[in-house]
């Protein structure tokens, strides 16, 4: 008998997973069940939806449709599991019970709404499915004035989307800086500057206090202000849905998110469950830096976890690393990226680090056309171990890659430094990278540290 | 008394050396002697000062007296270095003698001109120096066509530029392919057919026969043919410039270049010669890929060598790691690179390899402007440690960079595949980056070769 995959949710991580459990065992009867409407879209795409700059179709790459009937993978849409019994090994959907012999979860994760007045009115939006994507293009038209809650990526990414179709946009924000979780203060204030000289404004160190209007959203107070608007997104971050899982009795790590093996396996009471896999924003990961809980909650983390999950499920027998989860935003011209830990979550993990700086541009100083670039990176002070690099302007995204492999694989700032390497050529790239310059920069501070 | 430092060399390699020894020890005497009228230039940017997009004075990034009077270094140009003693540690230049603690040998190559008849005429050059550049921007005025003798990176930059100039230009190779050292007939093809459809014509497999003129060039012979040119190019390759280390008794590898130890000391009779410090192209570097002799010869390893050997010369006890010598060429609208070793090399070197393929973009399918990328990946069969990479289309550099990191540490295709990360978002990246797809099609055809 063929073996039977159920998939539960239809995000990055569910539709790489299937396609990866059906490609490596053909003969595996793959379903998946989503209560979305769409299947395989890219989040990440939404800011570029409202500023206009791709239609609300490209961001969805393959209808349900598509994986019936090139990839022979069975998706029912607008379904919910509503029930899951791991002892018999069979799910509820649409009032019917499927049995499973592997059961992928990627469940994904909801967008916080804060437990505040007025967050039922209309006119309040999330940016995480097509629908939201379709629901903000359609009140574009109404809108003059908007308010951003949540000064992380997607916040200032939609922030500067409105922005950039003319629209008045506040940012409330309830820590004290912008991008408080990924970024150390130093690069986020740029981030801030670049963002208010087009026109954002911004309120920290304040929590939503309230929303405000009849039927629609009229006003939101904050810190004992009101700001006017005739829209609301919440880009307030995601926690993972955890109602499959506890239905399943699966552990629920520190971070509130479920707790999984290298083999993407989650554990019922310490013990692994291995006929079930999980993939995407419903996972906890450990951290490549200091093997500690962390977050990804990344579309390529998702796709990343997925292909292990997906394979496993169909017999495979893979692993997947630590984590240290690059990340990238573009916001207006430029980039901002990072990867591994910043100053403040070394805080946090009790990690002393000091850091170095640079800055550098895209191509040779005398080539034309060449793009600033901005960098830090944080070193653990007793071990000398790169653990974080955080960096804005042009030429971001292979940089953090290559950052990202470096501190994975533990490397200190002087085997970076005088081991590294790369390569040259006037129109894309400085003689010396301004990585390297950081990295100098960093060498010297942690020379000072010794004494 | 303060450490004499003489360095002997005016390039990438010295330059840094000096400025890098003077750094570490503000207190030492530092002299650079070179018998070039122009130092610290990119002889890297000549190209584009060819097709016009930099003037020639860009190409330098500082003249001698900026050395003199913000780094207090002398310089002495047009001076040849006629001897060298290293019982008595003294050299002689412009008819003195001049004692020091520590020498720096960073005398570079020098193109090498096939012993045919004919290379005295007039309208033949060279790419190497900043009176090469203002040699072949004087005389393009009365140019229509132009031969370049050798595929090489410089040879089909210098192609190109030409041909942007409007010029008619021929390649001529001795072997059967372009990039014929570093790259793979199968992305070397691609560069080909590129500058074919851009006008560029090839002559492949066919040695210089002669260079024929009156007085001045009036064609060239290669493989019994005629080409008619009033402009020859000679991008046959650089060999190291050997006169002073001979002078000194140093040890000579098996490439032609000095061996050093990795704090950039050479060896006399197998002893190590500490105080003597060698940079650039006058090296013989060793490959992280086998530990074997390999050569270098790029800009960015004439400045990470100049850093090591300048701070050693004046009292640090550095160490330089071995090379995997990531390249990068631009040539038209195209990016093409390299790290590692070619399949070619590998099987040199006796190392059986497999190899992987990806096509992919610089940035999400669905975002708009997103340029195509081409990666080739290869592996050691036994043990599948990644030892090279070619790639060719947008977003090479970081990508290279990144491959170099991943095989100068001796990563395998299947922990780069499971234990790599990629940033994502739509503008800049793709959710999986085209190197795990490329490794995925490696990984596969590993498991193939184990049956």
């Amino acid at each position: 008998m063929s073996n039977r995959i159920i998939v539960i949710g239809s995000g990055a991580a569910g539709m790489t997973a299937a396609s990866e459990a059906k490609r490596t065992d053909p003969s595996a009867e793959v379903t998946v069940f989503t209560d979305d409407e769409h299947v395989a879209y890219s989040p990440c795409a939404i800011p570029w939806v409202i500023e206009g700059k791709i239609g609300r179709k490209d961001m969805v790459m393959h209808d349900p449709s598509f994986y019936a009937r090139e990839r022979n993978i069975n998706v029912i849409t607008r379904t919910r599991v509503t029930a899951a019994d791991h002892v018999n090994k069979i799910i509820t959907a649409g009032g019917k019970d499927h049995s499973y012999d592997s059961l992928i979860i990627a469940t994904g994760g909801s967008v916080f709404i804060p437990p505040v007045p007025g967050t039922g009115l209309k006119n309040l939006f999330r940016v995480r499915t097509v629908n939201d994507a379709e629901a903000i293009s359609g009140a574009l038209v109404r809108t003059k004035k908007a308010v951003v809650i949540g000064a992380g990526i997607i916040g200032l990414e939609a922030a500067s989307a409105l922005r950039m179709r003319g629209k008045d946009v506040t940012v409330v924000e309830m820590l004290d800086q912008v991008m408080p979780r990924i970024a150390d203060s130093d690069i986020a204030s740029s981030v801030q500057t670049y963002l208010e000289e087009a026109g954002v404004k911004f309120v920290l160190g304040t929590p939503l206090g309230s929303v405000e209007g009849k039927d629609s959203v009229s006003a939101v107070t904050a810190g004992g202000k009101r700001y006017e608007c005739d829209m609301v997104i919440f880009a307030t971050g995601v926690r993972a849905n955890l109602e499959i899982p506890k239905m399943l009795g699966l552990d629920i790590g520190e971070l509130g998110a479920v707790m999984v093996s290298p083999s993407m396996s989650p554990y019922r009471n310490g013990v692994p469950a291995d006929d079930i896999y999980l993939a995407g924003d419903v996972v906890q990961c450990s951290s490549a830096v200091n093997g500690r809980p962390a977050m990804s909650q990344l579309g390529s983390t998702a796709v990343r976890q997925g292909i292990i999950a997906g394979r496993n499920a169909a017999g495979a027998s893979l692993t997947i690393g630590p984590t240290v989860s690059p990340w990238i935003s573009v916001i207006g011209e430029m980039e901002i990226g990072g990867a591994g830990i910043s100053e403040g979550l070394a805080e946090w993990y009790g990690i002393k680090t000091t850091s170095g700086s640079s800055k550098g541009y895209t191509c040779a100083r005398y080539y034309p056309g060449g793009r600033e670039l901005q960098v830090k990176m944080i070193a653990d002070i007793s071990t000398h171990a790169i653990v974080g690099v955080q960096m804005i302007g042009g030429g971001v995204n292979g940089r953090i890659n290559w950052m990202a492999s470096v501190i994975a694989s533990g490397t200190t700032v002087e085997k970076f430094l005088h081991g590294g390497e790369n390569a040259y050529c006037p129109p894309t790239s400085m003689v010396r990278d301004p990585l390297f310059d950081a990295a100098e920069d960093l060498s010297e501070k942690l020379k000072k540290q010794e004494f």
